[in-house]
């Protein structure tokens, strides 16, 4: 099924399909296939009835439509669900109906059901995060001495370079890429727990059928059954949120880069990316504006998350209900963001020329600080800066350049020298700590490993 | 189509319709042929042009999963769309295909569908409102007389009427439904503006257009369009957020009052409502929890909309991109809110005996107020305070009633008779302004009229 | 007191004022001698007990250190508070002291207090907002003629001007200033109900009490306490996210016009405003800054304060708790971004020449789309498109004017004549309906009455 | 300086202290002391400028008014600290005055003020969580064996105990702690990269004088400045509120518990604890209520901390503005919320008496789900499943135990023997994995360590 076009801004086709009802459906009915295998296995019940139910457990076939009215009603995907499978399990074979489902409750299929997802949600993610690494890394090395602007507060700053700018993009993506990676791995853990969370209904074998089922599953079995307590899924949405205003932040920089003003760097074009129907010259910042919207949208979701936590006793009424579409909503606006900035990583195209033009039109502003620093030395810092500041006026006013404006100021003679002059607007005699820094970014970084993963 | 499995629990079935893939595509078809018939008319395009875009602006037909591909890809629903209906139109009439959209860019499209879809989307809630209005006053006025115990923060308290509680919720919604409905009365907006909103390329003729435009659609025509400026949408959005905040008391206090050890009150049952799968048992107060879980997620996503407000210039990067599934998100949310208090306020049970049982079981506690204050007249409100700690604690670890342990205290036989103690603890005659404020509430409300209708 | 260095940015001194200390003190004593006086007016007291906690009720003194561990204490500030009144009152009067919050319940103070300061702000933001409405209506009207560029997806577009601009920020800002003030109206409002909120310790005599204490305090008397229904103090916050939303918008413009690569506006400098300690030589949007700060912080206010609205029976658990702090920082946050654009507006500075010089820069290729109609008429929109884009990536590669590169293609001899291609790019010719726009936008603001006031 | 009263159930005292006014200076003057000593190491500036410097940076009689007017007019803290910090400075020595904050900018002051604020407000987090982990230990230990009813959805479900509810609060907590105390170690960085984050100024000494200064303040150094990568605060900011959410959890089960008509636990009380002003019987949950405050305001500002991470370039607009206020917001609130519940859980007072007696109240019903796995062996679950509903009917409406309808009927003569109904109804024989997932919780978190912490 595709994206609703409703959403169609907000998900990538993988993912619109994973949360899809046949999708999300099969999950559930994975659940209780599982468990009915595993009962089976321990002896609950008879191996033809778990047979009997794992047949009949195929999302194909089944009503959504009815499903999704069932669950309205019931106020949980289980109670509904189960009810289906049980019809067509007593078609088949009536005497393994009564076995579906045997010993858990609603929200044990719901979560369980929504973690399969997650977990197939996870390699996703992981694909456009591998991409994004890669062409962040070629491009912060490509650029190592690319200068441009600095900018803050949006107006010109000293040189920094390109180089630097993306490795402390790809630096952030990465550490925001580790924490997913460790809350994926916390929150992949099986839910059962019956109907108050002890399992009363399976006596002694409750543990040893949950381990059963979760082997089945290929799930960890958590310390116990975490049906209220849902920090683990809202440690995974915050990860979310922080990694999607990451990428936000790239993807504003980008945006401004790509202004016609500015046009020091470009997301890729092609087939039907970034149309305007009005405007045949545009190229637009498709993917940082999905981005942008993914790094609006995701917070709110978090926040949603996080006051859901609040839930009463032994099932919530009302925070566990928010769920769903909040998981789904989150990890597919990341997903799109992720996909999104990968894309535009590998297309960038970066004009270095622009770059260095733009510092070039400043006439030396930014690099009254250095100037500054040179002079305070020698006079101090509370004279110089007043030199500083008449000459910067007289380097706007007079469209001239600041080493030429100071170059007649006859009371720096024996303080500025012409070598020193000349030197001033070099953007690469400015960087300071720019390389090492890039480098130490990257290094950070390197030892990337999924720290979720078990060795 | 049904609402997909994974928002089942955030729409009702009408609301699921209204935002589905072939109703989404007909509002922005709808405008299409919509603008054909507008500019036709005005001469700008021929009458067979206009028929043949008409013609071809049908759902039916249109690959829904190839066009949530391209409105991926190109960051903007009109565009693809454009070119799809274009390329309909082509078949049928060559020459008609240059004529679609002639005048509008991608964001006219999309706006202007979503504001069909709204004005659509205000009578379903409208219709659920009234049920709920309705419900609510005969609950109220059936219960002006059912005492109940006050509860502030969760704790006895001097009782009130069941009635004044049930006309408290209803004032509030009264009051946010006049707000709803200025709401939608002022976003109902047509959005036509061309590129950069001036609509240069139909030169001096797009407010006549504009106008044309409008009353195709029957929408209003704006002062300007409102391409960057969301404030009229954000107010809607808002409306919705107070809305569902009322109603998520009411579902809290509801669900409260159904508690096992409280039972003073009950959703209806019935046909897989609230169905435990595992508890044959129980009644759950899934119109309640289905409530809350809507006054929880609507916050988030106002918070969403508020701050992707600030879009850039004349056309937002990532701002304008979050809206589409936040305001259906927030439409839908509202909905099953308005459509479970509704159906809970219909078929609410109501334990009268049980209410007045559980202020009785606090053996006079909630009445200390009322000796403290008709001691505290003679001996001043300090002594009197402290004899009722007192006997309060007498009371409790004695377990009687605080009347009767007035009763024995020497020291105040002169001070409260036995008439005063016998009428200490009946509920109805420490109600103060109960009734009235009933009354004003109700009648407050009275003049209900949708405030956003033209006379 | 100052404002907390810690919310330094968050807050103007008159609201700092507004929410410090002594002022939130006297609000709380301000509703304690109103309702003594009330009361001895209707003989519930004596008029000597009365004038005893009147002159009692004065904020010097206090020790709010004390004042504020007893409120963490006990969870609200009108226990302590009451305590620490009685306790002075009994110094100088003992038998007065028994008088003191007689019938009121502490959140009847809490509530009323906060009322009675969002009355004493709604004259601050209304000042600053009328400040911001002059100097936005006389920029709109000065520059109804200053051509600038559209930027949609900030990308160039068509261009508008930049008294269009002004006109769409103001209107919204109207409309926003209309909601506030109707939703300071409906909020102003005591707050009076007692234990349960019905007034009952007052018996017969709680509405006649209530009236009286709303006529010494110049505010309303609602239909009835509303102590757990928050719906209209909601909507004043969301009216804020909203109004702050708008204010963002125009923000964003301006930090955006303001970009060295731009130019085309500037926010005003002077004395320590924007100062920069490394870069003497910047004038930072800081108006803006502090605005868009103010636009990111009040959409989770309205988030909590919405959530917050579920509130339990007679008093809330958690909810109301939230509330104080909330609204503080929401008109706080208002007030700031507010004022911030009331003297960035009053001050900006406009580069028209810089305007016209953008557009040029762009070499026609934002009239590209008329060339397109133009061309479009004669040969279907189809054919232009296709020439148009061929000639824009020409006018690009070979840094040329749009129109020369159209005037040289042969195929257009007969469609295009020179007359028409030397007024291409005349951006004055091509700003559709944006003069009407301008003034529709002004004039329907234009009758703008605050719609809270009484007549 | 006392907490303000607005946010006076906001925060605790050490907190509020940790953010006030001298607090807030200090940590900014010892960012420009320990940067003069760090220069004055390697020789970049005299020892004697540097003693100055220290000498000068001490808050007491700094004018806090009128820096807090300076900085809103700066934009900055960083601005208006420097000036009135080198003016002190001059008149004590004004050769060293032209060295203040030499090689810094602004946000390297405020960013490390901030950091070092953070460094101390762990601790005594940390301090809480401790109390908190012992005192649950404790609760969860000694009531192993009492058991009290599940609730679902509010509703009674087979029974639990108060040990394996106590440790499921636990260990939520402690994962949370383990988060936490890693966000903080990840944040505790040292801001330092000059006007563009390149330390340009500093010429090649850059990363020498940032190691000297972080080793000064007992920071770590980072791989590179992070003025505009905010993902380590973002995600400590995301630690407080999954801990906060957890923390609510905790509280709104305990405030439920403590419901008149439940009494199962109790807050302690105490000195001005939860008082009253009308009621002097009741004892309010007013911990819980402080907490389920901070856990619905956190998630507001968590949202906002991540939207506004989207910071442009090398300084963001807007988005480093709304952080201080934020940040403190944050941790004051997430510190109420560990005390509050430390508090309550030290005092808690159990009854389980009264646990017992409300499951002994459903008179089975909570064991017609042990009734049905009873008989479903025998007979099929839909069967079962029909008698339980019937009996379950029957129970409720003749007010007789379901053990007993039961027994009477003589279809279930075969299936259910005395022996079995004798025991249907004992809690203690309806636990099924209770004991051992309560031992699994505690023991999966004794391993407790800051994982933060270096060895």
């Amino acid at each position: 099924m595709p994206a609703r076009l409703i959403e169609s801004l907000s998900t990538t086709e993988p993912l619109a399909d994973l949360f899809s009802d046949s999708s999300v459906l099969q999950a559930m009915l994975d659940f209780e296939s599982a468990l009915a295998r595993a009962e089976a296995r321990l002896g609950i019940l008879p191996q033809k009835a778990a047979a009997a139910i794992a047949a009949a457990a195929k999302a194909e076939g089944f009503d959504t439509a009815a499903l999704a009215r069932g669950i309205l009603r019931a106020g949980t995907p289980g109670f509904p669900l189960v009810k289906m499978l049980t019809d067509r399990v007593r078609e088949a074979n009536a005497g393994a109906a009564g076995f579906v489902h045997w010993g858990a409750t609603s929200q044990d299929v719901a979560d369980t059901a929504i973690v399969l997802l997650l977990k197939r949600a996870q390699p996703v993610l992981e694909s456009d995060l591998s991409r994004l690494d890669s062409a962040l890394q070629r491009i912060s090395a490509e650029h190592d001495d690319s200068v441009m602007l600095g900018r803050t507060l949006l107006q010109p700053a000293p040189p920094v370079t390109f180089g630097l700018k993306a490795a402390g993009w790809l630096a952030a993506i990465r550490r925001s890429r580790t924490s997913l990676s460790a809350a994926f791995s916390d929150a992949l853990l099986l839910q059962f727990g019956g109907a108050s969370g002890t399992l009363a209904s399976l006596g002694e074998q409750g543990i040893a059928v949950g381990k059963a089922l979760a082997e089945e599953l290929d799930l960890e079995f958590p310390d116990a059954p975490w049906h209220t307590q849902r920090d683990r899924l809202a440690k995974l949405i915050c990860a979310c949120g922080v990694l999607t205003g990451s990428l936000g932040k790239m993807a504003r920089d980008i945006a401004l880069l790509m202004q016609g003003e500015v046009q020091e760097a470009a997301e890729p074009g092609g087939d039907g990316r970034g149309g305007s129907s009005t405007m045949p010259h545009k190229r637009n910042p498709i993917g940082c504006a999905l981005t942008l919207a993914a790094a609006q949208r995701v917070p709110g979701m978090v926040a949603t998350f996080l006051s859901a936590m609040v839930q009463e006793h032994e099932r919530g009424v009302g925070g566990w209900q928010v769920e769903w579409p909040t998981i789904a909503g989150a990890i597919q606006s990341t997903g799109v963001a992720v996909a999104s900035m990968a894309e535009v990583a590998e297309g960038l195209s970066v004009d270095t020329a622009r770059m260095r033009a733009n510092i070039e039109a400043t006439r030396g502003a930014v690099f009254a600080e250095k100037a500054t620093m040179l002079l305070g030395k020698k006079m101090g810092r509370g004279p110089a800066h007043k030199i500083l500041e008449e000459a910067g006026r007289e380097s706007r006013t007079q469209e001239r350049h600041l080493a030429e404006v100071l170059a007649e100021k006859r009371e720096l003679a024996g303080e500025l020298d012409v070598e020193a002059l000349n030197h001033l607007e070099v953007p690469e005699e400015y960087l300071g700590s720019a390389h090492e820094f890039r480098a130490r970014l990257l290094s950070s970084g390197k030892a990337y490993r999924s720290s979720g993963k078990k060795d």
